[in-house]
């Protein structure tokens, strides 16, 4: 009776713990500007979810920078460190057997490279939510364009630091065309075939 | 329709997350010398609630070392930091409504008075894996102590560097003397009411 020589036979597989929860498990990234909608849709896509018995997990802004990586500041190293650990968190949550949930600006491609390949890509959603910079503005709920445009933030994604589009998507939405409900069947309907057992 | 002007509203509730799984959520840590048996128990453990339908995750030197802190080192800084990130990504288990268990040798009482702190003393049991160090090190699985002894490895906890027994654990198991499945049934037995809804 040592550490690791009973691992093996004492892991739960992935199938038990899909059998558990009667749902297999998934990595659904949203990403896309600042006010863009993207916590929007993944906490209403959550309630959604929840209510069909789906076991859900969000991360985002909320419980990953004050948290774990409360460390890191916004320089382009730490952004990349700051997505990397996210997907750390996120592969582990999806090993866990949960829907995963995750909204991050994550502007570059290569860092979403980076975090499909983390995750596993046949167990990753990649929403843009692509809603027009302009109505991202206008919204502007934290006051971040209004200082980036005065600038007093430097990098800041959409006005001095580049955002490159998804280029293969499973799914695109505009919060500022769309309706919330809409959004949100548009996703299940997508994800409801990977979820089934 | 922005990114947080809803977010209280979506979100979802413990309580919700418990009832969805019938328990509700804790963090069971385990810590001890290398070699005490500590993923040996978590991972008995861990098969004894999934046979239960408890909804469960195990973190380990396997899925974190790997992954979230393949960036961290030994030295006294990256020990730290190892268990704060994984404090963190534990914290989120929990968070999430699942029964995390950790099995990480945690050697000194303020990495673990911060782990605490971290997720809560409330729903954090800590459970001391007192095997004596002979046995420890007449297993041996990895060659360590015959490593450290040869001077390959510094600071190897209970060797040449320090093992600060926790002052008052929730449960203490000694796998040289308790068969596994009777220290499974104690810890069972210890957390049953604290699950319960």
């Amino acid at each position: 009776m040592t550490d690791n020589v009973f691992h093996q036979d004492f892991a739960i597989s992935e199938e038990q713990r899909a059998q558990l929860k009667d749902h297999k498990s998934l990595m659904i990234w949203f990403t896309g500007l600042s006010g863009s909608g993207k916590s929007t849709v993944a906490n209403a896509l959550e309630q959604y979810l929840v209510g069909k018995k789906i076991h859900t997990f969000t991360l985002d802004g909320d419980n990953i920078r004050l948290g774990i990586n409360a460390d890191l500041g916004f320089s382009t190293e730490d952004r990349t460190e700051n997505l990397r650990r996210i997907g750390h968190v996120g592969k582990l949550m999806v090993d866990a057997g949960l829907v995963c949930l995750a909204a991050f600006v994550s502007p570059l491609n290569h860092d979403r490279a980076a975090l499909k390949e983390i995750i596993g890509k046949e167990r990753f959603i990649e929403i843009f939510v692509d809603t027009p910079i302009e109505v991202c503005e206008a919204r502007d709920v934290k006051g971040l364009y209004a200082k980036a445009r005065r600038g007093e933030i430097k990098d800041f994604t959409g006005v001095n630091a580049p955002f490159e589009a998804p280029e293969h998507p499973d799914l695109v939405i505009d919060t500022s065309i769309e309706e919330l409900a809409a959004s949100v069947e548009r996703i299940y309907k997508f994800i409801q075939n990977k979820l089934s057992l």
